[in-house]
């Protein structure tokens, strides 16, 4: 496996994962690990990533499903660094990686999917996102996609009863619950993580179900540090891997997944 | 003061409020007593506390304001038990009881005050109210008014860019969040209670603004119990009234914490 300059091998510190990761170009941070344990997915079936990265999503849940997983990135350079992880893990069979703009990509039809999970870019466009490359600048302000497109682009993958999980700043929640409502996602399950226990939220971890009922579950507050400045028990355990899912999940409906059919017609990037 | 058959005389532990009670028809819970500590309210001016029952939110809005609050209820026997309370307390010249039904009770004008608190009914009507009497079947389910009820008569009485403040059950947060939206409500703080550290929400309270900017801020959790069975020396204040007022808290600006990475060799970076 050849490294690009600028590129490093980081360890995804579960199942021997590893995933290229580039300080110039992208690398995942703590809300993309808080979501793949977080986002609700079936057993088997097909999965989709949007805004995928470099890959970590659906390299994690990997560790979580048998399901296929689909990513879907729109910079070429973040989807050659996320096929070179997939390869490097001997992942495949089961994860894809798409170069797509979700604005207009579509799938094979739509409601193809049994879940969809997505980190977004979080940040509105403004005159920040000039002192960044276009890669960091791409993943972090609403450049590619803003946060309609995201949750229409979700809504149109997902089928009925399937879910759609999304990490996010908590400031932005109003419009998140009301974009999602507006497209048929109900609001099932959501988490809000505090870096202390006397500090305010700074993300929000959020699913929803195509055609859900209303009603909401708001998990425990999951805390980063302790009032002593080490990291919680919790936080740990998902760091480190030692919960493949966070433990309270609950599966709410008992749809079973859709069995996957055969992937050929949504590879891409196929290296002979 | 006369107290009637199977009232009771309760401290409302906190500058000496007294408050007539009532275990066959009314008696206030944690719910109310959190709402007037969380609300944010003028120093002075004009406040609507809608759904007042026997009047607790406006008695305890009193220790914080020298604002009128004019508290508006049903049911003529909670009307007549808070006027009760309100002289027992010495507070005829500040606090106003007056009985009507929120869907068409007008005051003087629309949008005549600087806040509105509000701890609704909170459940749907159903076949459970039928075993209760109707005093608490009024103050416990949707019968006399429902949540969009409750938040167009918020939205109606209170200034523009003055604030509405309501307790509810994190389960219809959804429908919450997109009904005050439509009526101009914009969410911008909210704090959910959780009985443990480890269990979800089972109370939320939410503040808006009339024609506010979306911007929302999610306040750290109020734990009820430590992991001891202790109640949190945070409800304790809130609750002997040692706290008037909830205390505002550090603001994280949307900021994620920078987290160390937790091994050689895996750098989980701040992304902003």
């Amino acid at each position: 496996m050849e490294l690009q300059s600028g590129e490093r091998l980081d360890d995804l510190l579960t199942h021997q994962l590893k995933i290229i990761q580039s300080a110039e170009v992208f690398s995942f941070s703590l809300d993309a690990v808080l979501l793949a344990r977080f986002a609700g997915i079936p057993p088997r079936g097909r999965i989709l990533d949007l805004c995928t990265g470099n890959g970590v999503i659906p390299l994690l849940l990997t560790t979580r499903t048998k399901a296929t997983i689909d990513g879907v990135e729109i910079q070429p350079r973040l989807v050659d660094m996320a096929e070179r992880s997939v390869k490097l893990n001997g992942l495949e069979e089961r994860v894809y990686i798409i170069e797509g703009d979700l604005r207009v990509w579509k799938s094979e039809e739509d409601h193809f999917y049994d879940a969809v999970t997505v980190n977004p870019p979080y940040l509105p466009v403004t005159s920040g996102e000039h002192k960044e490359n276009i890669h960091q600048a791409m993943a972090r302000h609403e450049l590619g996609c803003n946060l309609e497109q995201v949750i229409a682009a979700s809504a149109s993958h997902v089928r009925h009863g399937g879910r759609v999980s999304m990490v996010h700043r908590p400031s932005r929640l109003v419009d998140i619950i009301t974009i999602m409502r507006k497209h048929r996602l109900e609001p099932k399950r959501i988490r809000f993580v505090h870096p202390r226990r006397d500090a305010e939220a700074n993300m929000v971890l959020i699913e929803a179900t195509l055609g859900g009922k209303p009603e909401l579950r708001t998990l425990p507050p999951l805390l980063v540090y302790e009032d002593d400045g080490e990291y919680t028990p919790e936080l740990l355990d998902v760091f480190y891997g030692k919960v493949a899912q966070l433990p309270d999940f609950k599966r709410t409906n008992g749809r079973k997944p859709v069995v996957a059919a055969p992937r050929e017609g949504t590879r891409i990037h196929d290296d002979e």
